[in-house]
């Protein structure tokens, strides 16, 4: 089934007002929530909205935050997310991060006491239509083993880079630092296929290629698999370092689980989950206009590279800018099991999809 | 053949200033290339002194730049390296960055007009005395295919990143953004071994186990290999722009290359190769006792983690930390290959090694 995409923004954020959102909240939340729609990245957007709302009625998320800054210097700042949701704490902090690059020439906001905050690239390219680049990092609930750990102590904990350009569309990467998100997993389980080696591993570290083997206490394997997980490690880490030990926010296996059945660790280590953002401005740099014309070149040498048969070189956000156009005139589809859920929400507050 | 760190310090200080470097810049440019050889990164050290000197023998390399300050705001700058160095330029630019980052929080300096600056470590390791975090990164000359290309488009593009911790020794990231680096398939050719799947591509984009495909057209695959190329290319590329789109440095394809013998692109986008660093000062976010307490934890959370048996989860710096105790006590193996050579470059100048 198919949903225009303003149908489904109503609906969420007729959910997120039930929850007792602010107006302003709840617009938010629902455009940064649906953003991953728009994107394709399905299994971040409004299939995730009942997750959030159990969240909430396990009181582990506060429709009411007071969003506030705890320290701050010309470039950087620290915010608390006061359990708000990260749809609508990380938007805030990107604000701020803004505001700071007009004066410093560049922002850095960490962040603490927050909950998950929807796709990476929905926070970086904030910074693009002031011509400055954007960059978003989140920890997450811990399903990723360092190399040689039997352990779980990272999330997917992505990064997003980007980039304005002039006539050509922006760069704008967003990726887990794993070799493959989770949701990979669950579309191999729902195919019944075999991950890919390098993707997953058993309880004991063994390779496998069992997607579910998360359930039953194996983690997934860094970005680089068998030859060079230790570099996508590496960069997990970083993220959880500067998005939680550097906010006090939790860090690696104390990071608050997003599914309202697990509980949160009894011994935290912080508040919350914890994000990052950076922002430069371009001309703190170069000036805007050369930087376009030189970022131009760049895109267009890259796109049009000699490529092997029948493919192309993209540039990075080039999938989800296409399936943006696509979804925003055909519709967002939805699987039955999604619209079911949707629509038992839907009567469970009063709002109609 | 083992010869002692400071035997090799002055012989190599010796060449620079035989090359006309100042006294300062002699020691600087020494004490940069060295770290490489303590910490076992052997392809970056004084085995590539003698490529130096090719470089300023065919006035590529100048020994006498002014460095100088081309743009700045409270928290940025943009430097141009004068054709110096980059042994010396790259930490000129981090010192800027960390005064930035002592007034407003953060300092970034992104560096064009520069020349290959030895390991991203060294640079990034700057920030830690002073209670920072250090960032380093650089592009390098065309070896890696994007996904999906039969052109080499990036270079092994590094990124470093520095954590000071309290009673641990820091984390020190300094990872290349492909799979293996062009030094590692140096060693598999000599050793007369096949490359693992997913480091190399021949020159029609086929996977390869050929070590020596770069050579005939082939080239490096981005990290995350055979099912996630895509990821390391989009880091590769972000680490390209921030070095030289924003700095004004050549960029892609243009990127000069580090041997005398191949001659610069006729027609450049920018000048020299271009580097990019940032600096955080840690009490901009959070007070530094409080943050090296949490690290000091989240490195003995994750060095203690339950491992494959005979393996122990490494934090990022601890191989390299190890290997240079070791070589300070022990000595540096140099390859008789790289004894020969700095021989001649020792007669050549009237140094002794």
């Amino acid at each position: 089934m198919t949903f225009e995409y303003t149908r489904l923004f109503n609906f969420a954020e007729g959910v997120f007002r039930a929850m007792g959102c602010s107006p302003d909240d709840a617009r938010q939340a629902t455009e940064t929530l649906l953003s991953a729609d728009l994107r394709g990245v399905d299994s971040h957007g409004v299939a995730r909205l009942s997750g959030y709302v159990r969240l909430w009625e396990a009181k582990r998320i506060n429709a009411t935050p007071r969003i506030g800054v705890v320290h701050e210097t010309p470039s950087t700042a620290v915010i608390d997310g006061d359990a708000g949701l990260g749809l609508v704490v990380a938007p805030r902090a990107m604000r701020l991060a803004i505001e700071k690059a007009q004066v410093a020439g560049t922002g850095w906001v960490a962040v603490r006491n927050s909950n998950h905050f929807g796709i990476a690239g929905y926070h970086a390219m904030l910074a693009l239509p002031h011509d400055m680049i954007g960059i978003a990092l989140t920890n997450a609930s811990p399903l990723v083993a360092p190399t040689y750990s039997l352990e779980r102590l990272l999330g997917t904990n992505p990064i997003s880079v980007a980039v304005p350009a002039g006539e050509q569309p922006p760069f704008v990467l967003d990726m887990a630092t794993t070799t493959a998100a989770q949701g990979k997993m669950e579309i191999l389980e729902r195919k019944g296929l075999p991950a890919p080696a390098g993707w997953i591993q058993d309880r004991d570290g063994n390779a496998s290629t069992n997607p579910t083997e998360t359930r039953n206490g194996g983690a997934l394997i860094p970005l680089g698999g068998e030859t060079g997980s230790h570099k996508g490690y590496g960069l997990g880490a970083t993220v959880d370092i500067l998005s939680a030990v550097l906010s006090g926010a939790n860090y690696g296996p104390w990071v608050p689980p997003f599914v309202a059945f697990l509980q949160p660790p009894a011994d935290p280590v912080g508040q919350g989950i914890g994000h990052f953002f950076g922002v430069m401005r371009v001309d703190a740099f170069r000036p805007a206009a050369e930087f376009k014309v030189h970022m131009d070149n760049w895109i267009e040498t890259f796109r049009g590279a000699k490529a092997v048969p029948n493919q192309q070189v993209l540039i990075p956000g080039d999938p989800e800018r296409r399936m943006t156009e696509r979804r925003l005139t055909e519709g967002i589809p939805l699987l039955q099991k999604v619209v079911d859920d949707l629509t038992g929400l839907g009567e469970k507050f009063g709002v109609k999809l």
